[in-house]
């Protein structure tokens, strides 16, 4: 369901009974497939295309021309369950891989490209490529 | 939808449309989010946090006080479609990062952490943390 | 919802309204569980299983008796958003488990097996077994 209080005029959502979309944002040409969930206070610019099971909750901020993958996983709590909120940012024209997991708490930016099944812990720079673990070998030194 | 046969009087579902609920018990507090299957036999204690895209398939136990992040997987069969069903363990106070992979026959000891994007394949002691390909690594070995 | 343009007598499809399946064909005895994503010109074999959450778009074949797990991700652009699509073919007896990500343009060969929260990136022989990331190391060198 696209619940009432979504901002979501000129967007593309086909499957609205698929999805679960409130208290967000979402600019006009975005296209939002099936079995996605966007949660309330998530920004997303125009011209995206988010893929089928994109998790997107409270906290993250996506600017106009991203690509979300499928199965692509924002979080929004770095030592869950704490409930303390960070905030994660995508620049335009960025592109996350399918099955990405994106830690909470970085930037991802303009025309950078995370490649499928990375989990991403740091930030990434314009027009930077991170793949694979390369990216999840952050992910170590800092969790331990 | 939430299937007649589950024992789930004062859990959290909010959105029941939008999970696939069957043949489990979920206790008292615990709160489902939306695009979550929990399958038969599953036993989940109280108050834990169980968030979108979970796949909690039969013979996976969870204490109370447990958090499952969005697109946590378990399995239960070790070498699929073998069909031979193996029991996993998440005790008290765990807490699973988004987009892990839990390969069935493992017990997750008390207040453990597994890391965002881990594959885990290993037990896990009371208070451990195991993160990323820490805990991939230890897969490959046991697989090949 | 299943669309009219599906072709799928004799397919095993327990809850229709959780999934999204429009312009494939899914052969008989095969089994489609809840939150699965199977797009156009898909072609599935007989006696498959298609666990939770599993997304399968336009460019995937699969044979018959394959085993794809809970999670598992396809894809079909390789840089994307490219729109170029690019074909994987997965043969009869595989089987992919949980959580895996297959990055589009390989070939699974004939009962292999793909380990679970493996990020595929090259073809698979007859009978191999893939795991963790020792796939996914392969991923590193292509994409950067």
């Amino acid at each position: 369901m696209i619940r009432n209080d979504v901002l979501c005029s000129g967007a593309i959502i086909p499957q609205p009974d698929l999805v679960n979309i409130y208290g967000c944002e979402i600019g006009e040409g975005t296209k939002v497939a099936a079995f996605v969930e966007i949660g309330t206070g998530v920004v997303i610019g125009r011209n995206c295309k988010i893929e089928a099971f994109a998790f997107i909750p409270y906290g993250v901020t996506i600017e106009d021309d991203v690509f979300i993958g499928p199965h692509v996983c924002f979080t929004n709590d770095k030592y869950p369950p704490s409930g303390k909120i960070t905030r994660t940012h995508v620049k335009r024209g960025a592109a996350i891989g399918a099955g990405a997991v994106i830690v909470c708490g970085v930037t991802i930016g303009e025309r950078a490209k995370i490649g499928a099944g990375a989990v991403l812990l740091r930030n990434v720079a314009d027009d930077e490529v991170v793949v694979g673990y390369a990216a999840q070998g952050l992910a170590e030194s800092r969790w331990k």
